[in-house]
């Protein structure tokens, strides 16, 4: 009897993972991961070479991306459907040995998984081993510390309301906006009604090949993708002001 | 000549590190740690084991902590010096060989490397390994999901006056508040007023020797740490109406 081990990956580089998640994927022989249909998947790319050499590969192939409006009656059939065939899956999978589902960043935050997660919760055994968020790889590589003393930090999602994006972003010191894609219109209009655009940074594969970092100022909407992350960072107590 | 490498360890557990800041400790033959006068230091017994032999300790001693209010001039110009003096110490312990400064959590999130990393850049080679944030590590001992779909993230500190936490915690659907201890009974009402006081959890030491996690309702404002997190999970759109 194994169990399903849900290891975090972190940002996207390899060793940015945790000592244990990097283990329990060298040494597993059931690995799992989400990708988009026809594609290999970026969990599966951040661990390329580091899987055991026996290790069967059971991909979770998502049966829908954008095609079907995201809060249409059918795409929430579509996705409930598939993640209950993935938990009983793995469920029975775990019969035989350990299963590690690989997540990209941190687990609980945001992630695929916790879909999984609530159905399998009492019924098996279940390990998850935190990663380092994707968010935390996107400031490492600006340079610039994210918040201080203090400061207030939001995480906001693109897909809000540009009112309700405006608004968060007024209460918050250090503000964090993530599923940027085409919603990047409307952020940069909300970050630019608060007077934040100036200390935007835009970081799309953060700590990943293809990394780019920019002053979001200085970049086109229309060259955002969806997984790119928006940074602004907070101003709290300064060391020179004396630090915390 | 060396290079300064902050490396972040991320909650307290060691193995829960990263790969890359886990490779620098062990092999580093100088190190620095922020530590209370007289203490071992949490970031030092986080590495016990890990040291090269041969490595040489810099134990960075805070000349204050709440002895003197941190917004006094005293307090400031204490503060302001000791990460003067500790910059200029660094910068030169780094023209033998590389120095790695120890950082809990991710240096760049509320982290006290900051005020060297202000300091010293421009001056001296310096790299940052991002890790867990504490948070990260606190929710995870909860085995509760912190944010989903949607969800408004939104991190405060427990110093904070009631009416700002009251107003930020409105508007937030997950809740982190680090630097609780004598904040509690503030951090309490606050939650109450918003309704939240139930879906919370207290964190003291999570992932390390020593771990409590209790629902926030059963505790006592006496019997809370300066370090522990409150914790309230966010709701956004859940499996049962098909997730993201």
């Amino acid at each position: 009897m194994g169990k399903i081990i849900c290891a975090g990956l972190g940002p996207g580089d390899p060793d940015l993972m945790s000592v244990r998640a990097h283990k329990a994927i060298a040494s597993v022989r059931q690995i799992a991961y989400f990708r988009k249909k026809g594609r290999p998947g970026n969990a599966r790319s951040i661990v390329e070479g580091l899987l055991h050499a026996d290790s069967v590969e059971h991909a979770m192939e998502y049966p829908v991306t954008t095609e079907v409006p995201f809060d249409s009656p059918e795409y929430v059939h579509l996705l409930a459907t598939f993640y209950d065939d993935w938990a009983e899956r793995l469920r029975s999978l775990s019969d035989e040995s350990d299963v590690v589902v690989l997540c990209e960043g941190d687990p609980f935050f945001y992630g695929s998984f916790m879909h999984l997660f609530v159905r399998l919760q009492g019924q098996v055994e279940m390990e998850i081993i935190p990663g380092i968020p994707g968010m935390a790889g996107c400031w490492n590589v600006t340079n610039t510390p994210i918040s201080w003393g203090d400061d207030v930090c939001t995480v906001l999602m693109g897909t809000l309301c540009e009112d309700d994006l405006v608004r968060h972003m007024q209460n918050a010191d250090a503000i964090i906006i993530m599923k940027t894609g085409r919603n990047l219109p409307k952020v940069r209009r909300a970050l630019e009604k608060v007077g934040r655009i100036d200390d935007a940074w835009l970081v799309e594969r953060g700590t990943m090949p293809g990394e780019r970092v920019a002053r979001l100022a200085e970049t086109d909407n229309a060259d955002c993708p969806y997984f790119a992350t928006v940074l602004v960072a907070g101003n709290g107590r300064r060391p020179t002001m004396g630090a915390e």
